[in-house]
């Protein structure tokens, strides 16, 4: 019995094989397997089995901005020879100046102004067509890569795994879930339905005989801090057994999953590695990660060092 | 080949044995043989195979009022030695004499009121384990049955065929999301992050020192008419190819559904057994179809006589 186990264990472990071998990886497979053994105590029925994660930091990149703000910038260029009342108008003049720094210095104000401005006015699969030809062309200012190459190749690897043992896997990002869910199914296996974000208002009406719903420029829902369990509640409908984040923008996520009755898994990604990503937690004004740390040590959530526990980071890397 | 077709529609009609064979049937079973059938123009790819449901009228009865009022009536009289000022306030004063007509007779406004205090005040999982216990003992007002056993058994089946064919089943309700969520699952299979609904806020907060979301008495969606189309986006993400209703709260999610692309499928189920059920159409006040009915006629939609195509209606019967 202790045989057939251990070799469930290793053959489990070789699901992760961009996880190095730790206390990170030894505490995903555990908790796995103590849900997944039948007549076990911790058994959870496959129904229950609801994973949630964070998107940005997470499941890919988000530095220097989050990708779908320079998604908003690069519209903002390609929508300008539109406006062309833009070039006395902040934050768009900085912007269209290639000054994003002025451009964002008007704060969260000026990043609601250039949301709006650049997700509503049209119809939704006219949204989701820009944000497909963007997502498949467009390069990271720094890596040059496409952003679906700037996701984590650990982080897909525990996805699958997680499917493969009878979870269904949710993000619940922040970001806009309409900006999410044109890409999400290609590139992560989820699918549209099982995507929980931020996002505008629609309005559904008759364009010459034909029913669209329209984008308008209005605030639905903020998926982000005590609003990621509203989210999770509205959209899911149960409480998650595992969650996993990034920031402190995750943290009433977390605290609602590992509150539950039953087993459940929380798990930070600290950004650990100025080499190979970037290094950021207490002080980043982007994914900041420092209540939340706290509260990992004093929960006993696992911590992942993405430095000391993953031997590659981004798809894109060999 | 003609014999292998002909072979595979008569065990998919075996599929459905409380329809009658006629028409509404025989266009059901075409249009799943057409989207399923692989390498043929009309084939849709599973996951792109959404079909999505109204409840009340659709699923289940809802007569002589929605079954969810019946439950806030119900919870008035529970609540109410907790309440001494009741006695002197509307509606709750003429409900508590037993005149829900006079209750009633406030209209929308006063529906509200019911709603928002019987619904708000408590955590989503007090709320749950609330509609648990009304649900597994409450008895229908003419019937003396359990409502879940005024479930329509046609439609029970059709769900089953559906999902046997690879369809996802969602639930797009007028009524409330939390109210359907506890039971769907058993019922009629359909999981709670596959029920849409209208919905109040709700708001993470502490209490000594546990999460907990409570239930707000301030409304959050409604999920009727042009916000059916609206709630399918935001939760599903995709437009369904197949809509079921009975209703012209309904109209919208069935336009929207079938004015898709590709191959695409809406039927109306009309209440026309007064015998075994209940008949109202174009003047009912609960469950009106009228535009609903003339639409369907100009776009060719099934059209369910519940007399005449289902032999059986409700689950409970012989
Ligand atoms: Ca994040
Ligand atoms: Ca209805």
């Amino acid at each position: 019995l202790l045989g057939v186990a251990a070799s469930a264990t290793a053959q489990n472990a070789d699901q992760l094989p961009s996880w190095n071998d730790g206390k990170a990886k030894q505490s995903i497979v555990a908790f796995v397997e103590r849900v997944t053994a039948e007549g076990a105590a911790g058994f959870v029925p496959e129904a229950e089995r609801v994973a949630v994660f964070d998107n940005d930091g997470t499941l890919w990149g988000e530095q220097p901005l989050y990708f779908q703000l320079l998604f908003a910038l690069d519209r903002v260029k390609a929508m300008a020879p539109q406006h062309p009342e833009w070039k006395d108008k902040e934050p768009f003049a900085s912007l269209l100046k290639g000054d994003v720094k002025a451009a964002l210095a008007g704060g969260e104000p000026a990043i609601v102004d250039i949301i709006m401005t650049t997700h509503s006015g049209m119809t939704t699969e006219e949204f989701d067509q820009i944000v497909r030809t963007w997502i498949t062309t467009a390069k990271h200012p720094k890596t040059g890569r496409l952003y679906t190459q700037m996701v984590y190749q650990p982080m897909l690897e525990l996805l699958s795994y997680l499917r493969a043992n009878g979870f269904k896997t949710f993000i619940v990002s922040g970001g806009g879930i309409d900006f999410m869910r044109p890409w999400t199914e290609k590139v992560y296996g989820i699918p549209p339905e099982q995507v929980v974000g931020s996002s505008g208002k629609t309005k559904f009406e008759m364009r010459d005989g034909t029913p669209v719903l329209m984008r308008l420029p209005e605030i639905n829902f903020i998926d982000d801090k005590a609003g990621k369990p509203v989210g999770v509640h509205h959209h899911i409908g149960r409480r998650p057994i595992a969650a996993f984040g990034n920031s402190d923008g995750d943290l009433q996520m977390l605290q609602w999953t590992c509150s539950g009755p039953g087993p459940h898994f929380c798990l930070y990604v600290h950004h650990t590695d100025a080499d190979r990503e970037w290094a950021y937690d207490r002080d980043s004004s982007i994914g900041r990660l420092d209540k939340g740390l706290d509260e990992a040590g004093i929960m006993s959530w696992t911590v992942v060092d993405m430095k000391a526990d993953w031997n590659k980071v981004f798809t894109s890397e060999p």
